[in-house]
């Protein structure tokens, strides 16, 4: 039986943590827990830290599962997901969205996955006043994090059955930096015929994104572009609340998060939907090769969604989390 | 009576920009045209720069209307449209975003402006390669452009009857670059007290603007942010041939211009649509105050899209262009 690292966050995020373990372990699903925290520790540096047991259980566990985390205050720590993401190195940040059948938005048959870089870029931190009202961030892109995300976007169309990678440029503006990146993606195409590879502007996709989503299928970027794009995605398909995220390091490490905020106004009020969550997770057991049992919860998932009649309040009903969670649960168990 | 740079373009160029002048005669618009060409030109220092006697047409009427340029090749001279906005120092790119009545996309009742700082931020063009593998691109921020387009972006809700202007940043990210941007923008709401103003993350923006664009009003963001959103919102309505742009400088200069492409496959053969470069040249109507043509042109041209009996092939029609601007012309007479 294998140990995940739950870090169940701030605001709802116990709450739903809670609903996934309910309905992993009516999946019967063969792993156990082991809950830290990650709140903002300062090393004898000065530096920023995740609490060291916390870390550690990640690096014994490899393997995490994340709710949300409370947004520092703008005097105090960084964001503790940035750093989650440096401490454990973890390079790609990886959203599938897909359209859930039953859950009205003005798209339909949506089916695609934004790749991300996400370890530098406009992210690099590096920021200076140069004489007093200029002030420049810099934009850092190197050749190591632009193969191995390059690279790690084809295994991933190699491995879920995707046909095409579009990789999200500014080249025309940013020649050297996203010149680099570009030349990055169109070499790894090289090793992958039987993928379709295609480039197009960051612009040009927002715009074409909004028309005609099914065009999509995996899509590949810099850091920024994919913060931007990952949330534009996830806004089609009925936004944050039901759009899984995962962060990938090497050698096995990761850890699989909701991206939606902590809804202090609910929080604790047993009223929050812990869809985003729960299909983390799914991801998480895909990634751990628990293939059966990922499909089984998110057919649960789905077709409780599809069926309309528990839902929360976000998703249109007026179910409590605890009951949303408990027709999941009963739906994995027919399912058997 | 006044006169006005005419920079027709290439591919489709010409067409529209007939297209134009046809429907502006038939409105009896009291301009004339000075017709120029932006072809790159090297400058005895080795600099691009635009034809000088494009330069003095400009400098003499100050207001141009422009069709698309060619994308220059790889190797060779920067961006035109990126040296015509340098050369006028035109600092504030404008977008107004409009659901057309009749023409169908997802969304009804969009009704948003995007202005975008045109002149700085990613787009500074500097980039150096760090060591071997490793690039940085400078983003720079000033106060002076901040401020600048944040005055702007006010001074354009107070004269539009708009009631609320959102600054659009990722200043949790690049806390010093757009963390000097978005205390711009905060000084300037403190003296348009009538004018709401909301503070937003770019990827926030993106989500909520799919889930519903009627909430926003007037966007004011930094220059690579408006890149991105203002091809966004074009696509939340029908896309770049149906999109008007202006690009405004200081002193009443500016250049208003469609923002698709060249559509090399269809030029010269009748075929494209002016609609972007007319809609662009009624906002040219409305800067030069010219408000009652400017309606006048408005009218026939969404009267003859919403009638649907005479559209270019883009807006789902079979007519020729020339058949479409000969169906606003006559409606523009009707209007009389
Ligand atoms: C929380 C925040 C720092 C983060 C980001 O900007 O990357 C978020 O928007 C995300 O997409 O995970
Ligand atoms: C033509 C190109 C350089 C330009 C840009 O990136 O700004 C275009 O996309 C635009 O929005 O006007």
């Amino acid at each position: 039986m294998q140990t995940v690292t739950l870090i169940p966050g701030d605001g709802i995020g116990p709450e739903i943590s809670t609903a996934v373990m309910r309905i992993f372990e009516a999946a019967q699903v063969p792993i156990q827990w082991d809950e830290r925290n990650v709140t903002a520790i300062q090393g004898p540096g000065g530096n920023w830290m995740i609490p060291p047991n916390t870390k550690e259980s990640m690096d014994r566990n490899k393997i995490g599962l994340k709710g949300p985390l409370k947004t520092p205050v703008a005097a105090g720590h960084p964001s503790m997901n940035l750093l989650l993401r440096k401490t454990f190195d973890l390079y790609a940040n990886v959203r599938p969205c897909m359209s859930i059948e039953g859950y009205k938005t003005p798209y339909t048959d949506v089916d695609l996955v934004t790749i991300r870089e996400n370890t530098e870029g406009e992210y690099s931190g590096i920021e200076h006043v140069i004489v007093d009202g200029v002030v420049q961030s810099i934009k850092l892109i190197t050749e190591d994090a632009s193969e191995r995300i390059a690279k790690y976007a084809f295994e991933y169309a190699v491995n879920n059955q995707r046909s095409s990678v579009t990789a999200v440029h500014k080249a025309n503006i940013m020649r050297m930096s996203d010149g680099l990146f570009l030349r990055k993606c169109r070499e790894a195409a090289e090793n992958y015929k039987d993928i379709k590879f295609t480039e197009m502007y960051l612009d040009t996709v927002c715009l074409n994104m909004v028309q005609d989503p099914t065009q999509f299928d995996v899509l590949v970027m810099p850091n920024l572009y994919g913060d931007i794009l990952s949330d534009l995605c996830a806004g089609l398909i009925g936004g944050l609340g039901v759009t899984p995220s995962g962060n990938i390091g090497t050698n096995g490490v990761a850890i699989f998060e909701s991206v939606h905020g902590t809804a202090p106004d609910i929080a604790g009020a047993d009223l929050a939907n812990p869809t985003a969550l729960l299909l983390s997770a799914v991801m998480m057991l895909r990634h751990m090769g628990l293939h059966a049992h990922a499909q089984r919860i998110q057919t649960a998932c789905f077709n409780t969604i599809q069926d309309k009649r528990v839902l929360t309040k976000d998703l249109g009903g007026n179910a409590k989390c605890s009951e949303f969670t408990a027709a999941i649960c009963e739906r994995v168990q027919d399912l058997d």
